[in-house]
């Protein structure tokens, strides 16, 4: 192993900086003014062109986008389901409330259409790192308002333009495993249009949009982590393009979609 | 906007390098020679820890997995297919030839399953990046031999045990842009199994397992941007786990899979 190089590095440099000691987040918490706390004890400042990545997860707490199932009447179909499938039908119930079209249900799967128009296994609804034994969490009612919010937090407190984006977990059809997804934007392009450009053998690039919102997320969850409580990142060094567009790009219409 | 601190981070971070200044890439090259080569010039060192991350592109082109389409014909399938999408019969006789299975055909899109078992358009048969008009790239005929052998290389030249993850860049179901997907994978484990463990809140993450090849494949694909000719990033402080497993766990068998 050769000693570290404090050395700036000759090539090109993102980094991504996992944001621990944050404390647990209640209904109503501020979450850009706990990160300005966060960030100024440690010292640590935003530069300019850095983006941050929050989870859905905190931004659902800091909202209340939390159901607590013993307020939940599950109804006659969430209770046949249950009794198939094992599973708490208030669970079953909060799942169906959140979807506005079922794209597959088997076995103990259910991939659904959010109100929002996101694809994804429960619509979202999650009882992973949420404190209390019958609450779980719903996606943000406006994912990209949420992330509006944030940024216009993060402009009041540190005086700074920072684009947001609010990352969820995901599976995906052919693949195992979660990867991150953006489901709110706030500040920049999520998704980078290379059409009609050339590559470096000058050849067209057709097809090629790039969805960087999701690869930005992705990139946060590897100091994230779901275990480890560091519900923030701040990605450093990528030349973003700015928009006000939000997360809408994101979603393929259903017409242009071969698996609905 | 504040100036930039030279202190290290009080936060665990990750860094991700673009490894430009690499030559055209031809076949019989000997990528981490070239590698070594070029980090020489920069008195770039790896460190313990690094992970390297090639894009499929060049290992093709260092394999010569191209084809060139002045000597394919086409079969009947191909050419009728040709005719009613207005593309070139050769380059769908390609794609025929490299997959074991359509998954989807609608208009100009063609789905399917390679013979490695991967899921993707045009079976990862692509023109872009490579030089001459009539010249495509395909897949490595083994991607995760492809990835040890690196990784082998890697030992040789640097004497250091780096992992090796070969990534492509891959369209998806309900959402629009591509995102990098790691194709081949050596040294590391490709599929972070989170099942049992206990989350913050001891509540049992009992799904989630978390595809970091891949994710680690999108933090890549931020520094190497399809048109600049950067073809390998480093990625510096994620704490990988390691294995000689390759990719295979990041396939979902077919009787898990709802969308084949």
């Amino acid at each position: 192993m050769i000693s570290k190089s404090t050395k700036p590095s000759p090539f090109k440099e993102i980094r991504i900086f996992g944001i621990e000691g944050l404390p647990e987040i209640h209904q109503g918490d501020d979450l850009p003014a706990l990160l300005f706390a966060r960030l100024s004890s440690a010292q640590f400042p935003f530069l300019d062109g850095d983006i941050c990545v929050v989870t859905q997860k905190i931004i659902s707490k800091a909202e209340g986008a939390l159901v607590d199932l013993r307020t939940i009447t599950s109804s006659p179909f969430a209770q046949n389901l249950a009794d198939r499938i094992h599973k708490d039908p208030r669970l079953l119930e909060v799942i169906l409330r959140e979807s506005k079209r079922i794209v597959r249900m088997d076995r103990d799967i259910m991939i659904c259409e959010t109100k929002h128009g996101v694809i994804c296994a429960n619509a979202g609804v999650d009882q992973s790192n949420i404190p209390g034994d019958h609450i779980v969490s719903v996606l943000p009612a406006d994912p990209d308002e949420s992330a509006r919010k944030f940024r216009q937090g993060l402009q009041k407190y540190f005086q700074m333009d920072i684009p947001v984006i609010i990352t969820d977990t995901f599976g995906r059809p052919w693949r195992e495993g979660l990867t991150n997804v953006a489901v709110g934007v706030a500040g920049l392009n999520p998704l980078i249009d290379l059409r009609g450009k050339k590559d470096a053998c000058g050849y067209e690039l057709q097809k090629t949009m790039i969805a960087v919102a999701d690869e930005i997320g992705c990139a946060a969850e590897l100091v994230m982590k779901k275990r480890d409580r560091i519900p923030l990142a701040i990605v450093r060094g990528y030349a973003y393009q700015k928009s006000e567009d939000g997360s809408q790009s994101l979603l393929r219409s259903p017409e242009k979609d071969l698996f609905r």
